[in-house]
This record gives C-alpha cells, structure tokens and sequence, in this order.
C-alpha cells in the first residue's frame, strides 16, 4: 500500500466536518436544523450577474487569460478606485475564489518551514493553506472581552523570528465580526515596514461594515506599496459563493509577477462566473444598502437575544456576518454533537461551529461557537429560543 | 523590501510566454499569425453544456459541496462505467480543472524533498506543480525515434529512490500524441505495485484515440486500486477549456479522504460550470465521432506535410492534438522567437512552442517544437507551407 504524504494527514478537517453525521441522523429522526454553522448567504444573487450568464452567445467555452479576462480586471480597478483604492488592472490577477489568492499568496512569500502570523481566533481554512504550503502559523491570542480589537504590537513582536514571512489578517473578521480601526491598520503598516514582512489582508467583508463604521484597506496605506497584498472575492459581496471569482492585489511587481507564475501553471479562472462576475460590478448600490439593513437587524437580533440568555457573552459584531459567543459550556464541541444527537425543542434544533477549529492554541475558544446570522430574522430568532432551553437542559 | 519565497522565484514560466511580446510586435507591423502554440481547441462547445447555463434558474449562486454535485458525480461514474472504469460517486472528487486534481494529488502523496518519474517530454505545467509543492520532478526520456513509448521499466527503475512516490503519466500524451499499449500499462501497473507508489495517469485526452486504437485507462487494472489515481478534465472533451472542470478518481479510500481535506479547504468547485459539464454528459456519440475524423484529418495533413519538409522528423500522433517535430535547427527557440521577430511569408507567420520546456533534462529537446493542430485545415496548409518557407530562409 503506497503511503499518504505527512503533509496530507497534517492537512486538518473543517470544524464542522466531524458534526454532519450527527446532523444527518438528526434529519432522519424528523427532526428540523436550523444552521447557524454556515457562510452562504441566503441573500440573492444580484439578477444582473445570472442573466449575464443567461445572456451569454458563447460558442466555445474557452480559457481566459491568466490573469482573468481584461476587460474584468479593468473594471474591477474602477470598482476599487471608486472605493479609494487607487489600483490599476496590471495590479490585479483574478482567482478561483480568495482560496485560490490566498495559495497564490502564501505560494509567493512562504517556503516549506516559514511562518505566518495570524490573530486569532481566524477563518479556519487558513490552517489548510498554511498546511498545504507546508507553513507554520503562530497565532496571536485576541480576546473576546476586548471585543476581538487588534492584539498589541508588541505581542506580535515577541513572535516575530528570522522565518517570519508574513502577518495576515481578515477584515471584517471571520469569525469574529471585527472591523479593524485605521488606527489598527496603520500600526500593522508600521510593524511590516519595520520589520520587512509582508501584510496580507483578506477583506472579502469589505462592504459589510455597521453602524456608519467605515472599512480601510489596507492598500490605502501608500507607505507599504511593496508589503500589502489584499485577497478579495465576489463571493459574499454578491452572494455568489458558488461563482468562485476572487482575486489577488498588489502594487508589488515582483510580487505579481511571482504570483502570475502559480497562476499560468493552473491555466486560467472561470470563465462562465468571471462574466457573472463582471455583470455583477453594475449592482446598484440599493442592493448594497438593502443588504447591509438586513444584516443589521439580523445582527441586533441575534446580540440582543444572546445576552439575554445567562451566561452567555458575546462580543457585537462590526461587521461581516458572523460573531463569536462564550456559552455557560465547558466544551462547545461536545454541547454542538449533544444539540443535534440528543436535544430537540418541539422537533427542532441548532447546529452552530465550534470555536477551538478557529483557534490554532490548543485549548482555547473551548467554550465558545461561532454564529453566522445567515438566517431570515424569524428563524434567527427562533434558533435564539432554541439554544436558550438547550442551555438549560445542558448538564455538562 | 519584503522578500519573495524561493519556491516563488523558482515556479517556471510556461514555455510559450517569453514569445508573448514577440508574438504582439508582429502583430503590431500587421503581421497575421497562425497559432500551432496553443491547446485551445477550435472545435464548438457541445450546445447542451451551454444552453444548461443558459437555461438555469438559479436564485443563489451557492458553494456546492466539496466533492461537487452529487448529480453530477452520478452521472459522471456512469460515465466511466460505460467505458469500462467500474467506480462509483464516492471514488470521485470534481476539481476546478484537471490542474487542481494534479494539485491534490501531489499534496496528498508528497511531502516537500520527495520525488516523482515522469517520462519526458512531459505537460510543461507538471513542472509548475511540482515546484509549488516543493517535489523534485525526475524525468526518464521517451525518444522521438522510439515514438516516445514508454521507457523500459529499467530506465524507470535506475531512478527509483527512498524518496520516489509517485509515477506520473499523461495518456494520450500531451506534448507527444503517444497513446500507451495495454502491455504498456501492464508493465506500469507491476512497477508500482512492485516499489508500492502511487500511479498518477493524466486521461483528460482519453477520447482522443486514432485509427481505431483503443484507450486503456489504468482504472482498468484491478490490481492496482490502492495506486491508480486517473485524472481527468472536461477541458478537451468537450472544448470547454474555460469551465474549469476536472476531477481526481481513485478506489484507495485513505487517498480520497485525504484529497478531500485539501477540497474542503478551498470549498467547492465553480457551481455554473458544473451545470455545463452535467449537461455536457448527454452528448451525443455523434459529436465525438465528427471531433475525431476532424482531428485525424488534421493530422494526417499536419504529418504528411511536416515529413515532405526537408530535415523535419515527426512520430505521428495516435492520440490527442499535439505531436513533437524535429527541426532541422540548432535552436527552436530561438527560431521560433525569429519568426515572430525577423520572418514572414506574404504578410504571414507562425508560433510555435519550443519543446525543450517540455523537458526537464537541460540541454534536451533543443531542436524541437509542439505543434497543435487545432486549426482548420486550410489555416493549417498554409502554417505547414510558411513553415517550410522559413526553414529555408533561417541561418542558425
């Protein structure tokens, strides 16, 4: 029997991977999930990108560019320029999804035994990346009572070795729904500078920023024009996760061009979602602020709800669609297999992800979930209702 | 200045890119070129595939699951069991091209220092990589004068090492056009079982099979299940280069657990072109019938003309749409940069892929260029007769 690669067993499961056959069984039981686990928006798709794709007269559904279509990244370079991001198409290659420019990425600045620091808690397919690359994460420890806010430097710091090659961050945070300040951001500019690193930022959230809260990219930093490389995707903007349209930039050129390398040897990014994609730049900005309303409420909903339940600490979310909550548990993990093996209020349940999978420190977040506000607003609420009688009948 | 990653710098340029500019200043004086570079066909997509996008009613443009559409991963097994390769949806995983399953087959069988035996010339992207995940490519070499069939089992086994997983195939070949024997699969199949390493065979030109030869996919030998890796693609199948449709199919359960991880980590493959390549599945035989006689037209063509040229030595193609030719130059790099740069024939010229990045021994392949003939048959005579024309006109 031919061996699997060390790298393939390190690679790590989702978080919520080893929970799907309890939630099968529970489905088969009768009984109704509501899943807080998830990010896929339920959210349209805004009809513009379909029909482009109804539209199209494609004969030959041929390769793009490997940088993506031209006329894409043209327009995606107004899109940012719009946003105060003064980038041209040459600063720009598309990916399939920010996965794809997150591999790019890491691909051009890490080699196998390097290291990357992250603040945690962070998206958990970072691990996969990391892993993939044969790269080393040493996570930063941000705090829940603290509201998620930046780490101190000087705790990032203390980490910092000769094999240091990169920070990365995600803003608006997944999972934990932080917006970093520009004060925040300036810091991190002024930490990279220092100590010669690159500061990759992953801001696919960037338009679900609440209460008047303004999101500052990175790449408006002009002083770290050869460190900032931003990864982007249409996935959550558009609610087009499926399309897997997202992209890499920088105004590095070596950067790029090592980039675009990892990107010719996989040949091109879709082409049928690359024209959703490019449809989807005409949205108009109703779209935008019906959206974001709907989250809003969501959120305050689903906040509000939470700290009415004992025990429960949860930190507001600024923006993205996801929070971290502290439950009365002492093991998340476990509460989520018992929510769907063993529980039901009325013939229904939750299924939440649990916190450690988004934590690289072993033994921290135990007793913390996160919940993605995915859900219309009624069955948002009754899933409030749902963890609340599960916490009372909860015997851990 | 931050710095780029070794791996980085190392990722090879495809072969054809440093002719770009060449290829756009020709243009620039007016100068039409012929295309014998490339391996985008010209042939329709399947009218199905696309009026499937056309047609959909999607809302939500969501993530599939990891693994792709179940229905898609039915219709695909019953795919392959009416060509003889008995597996199930289970043994299958879509990938975002046939790139992407290469992608998870390295990272699930090396670790970075490990090596795999790949007959060269080789599919220049293998090279790219095996580069991004840190794996040493050892080429054993197939000779124009033997047709490049398959090295004897001893050349492969001379280079057999502790560090060796895997074996790696393309089958038709691309750049070569050679399509294995039984017996040559059957001495394949030993090998491996024999140093216990995984067989990787690159199928994605399965359907392109000429004068009534027959493919054999290593699927076939049951012996090998734990092994066998098939990687395929709908790119030339069914001219839909740009979907982005592959998959990785393997019987060794540990293998697919472990490919798994790394699709779950990028979360699914693109959801529009997974639509077409369902629907590209009801193609009628019809259409590969008409495919066929025009690529084996276009051979017979593509050949006869080569071999009327003085000092141009071929090994006529039995299977998809590229074969090697020996050029009566020192150089064909250099020749083909001077036909872009310093050459035309009645306002014409042609591009042509040097093959030495097809090999990855230095100094091999020096003399020759892949040529595809994925052109019309007209367009085709004419690049033949400028080809000849330069020929005779080129001082090297």
């Amino acid at each position: 029997m031919p061996v699997i690669s060390q790298k393939g067993l390190a690679m790590p499961q989702s978080p919520i991977r080893k929970l799907v056959p309890f939630a099968e069984k529970a489905k088969s039981r009768g009984i109704a999930i509501h899943h807080l686990n998830i990010g896929q928006p339920d959210i349209k798709t805004p009809k513009g990108a379909i029909d482009a794709v109804r539209n199209t007269d494609l004969q030959v559904l041929e390769y793009s560019h490997s940088a993506g279509f031209q006329s894409y990244r043209n327009k995606l370079a107004a899109y940012y320029q719009k946003h105060g991001i003064e980038v041209g198409s040459e600063d720009i290659i598309i990916s399939t999804g920010g996965s794809e420019a997150l591999l790019f990425a890491m691909g051009s600045v890490t080699d196998p035994g390097d290291e990357i620091i992250i603040p945690e808690p962070f998206y958990a397919n970072y691990n996969g990346f990391a892993t993939a690359s044969g790269v080393k994460v040493v996570p930063v420890i941000s705090t829940l009572d603290e509201g998620f806010a930046l780490p101190p430097i000087s705790d990032f710091e203390k980490l910092i070795t000769g094999k240091t090659k990169a920070i990365v961050i995600c803003n608006p945070g997944n999972p934990t729904g932080y917006l970093y300040s520009q004060e925040e951001i300036r810091q991190l500019a002024e930490l990279v500078k220092k100590h010669d690193l690159f500061l990759i930022a992953d801001e696919v959230y960037r338009e679900f920023a609440y209460d008047g809260l303004k999101h500052h990219s990175i790449m408006a930093e002009r002083d770290i024009d050869d460190h900032a490389i931003m990864i982007d995707s249409v996935s959550k903007r558009f609610s087009m996760c499926g399309a897997r349209i997202g992209c890499i930039v920088s105004r590095n050129k070596e950067l790029m061009a090592t980039a675009m390398k990892f990107a010719q040897a996989r040949l091109s990014p879709p082409t049928l979602a690359q024209i959703a994609a490019e449809a989807a730049l005409d949205t108009p900005q109703t779209y935008f602020d019906e959206v974001i309303a709907e989250y809003v409420s969501r959120r305050n909903t689903l906040v509000s709800g939470l700290e009415k339940i004992p025990g429960v600490k949860v930190a507001k979310p600024k923006g993205a669609f996801y929070c971290i909550a502290e439950l009365p548990v002492k093991n998340a993990d476990a509460f989520a297999q018992w929510l769907l093996e063993s529980f039901d209020y009325n013939g229904k349940t939750i299924m939440v992800a649990p916190a450690a999978g988004f934590y690289s420190s072993d033994g921290v977040g135990l007793n913390q979930v996160r919940i993605a506000y995915v859900l219309e607003e009624k069955a948002l609420k009754e899933a409030i209702e749902i963890l609340a009688v599960a916490l009372q009948q909860y015997k851990d």
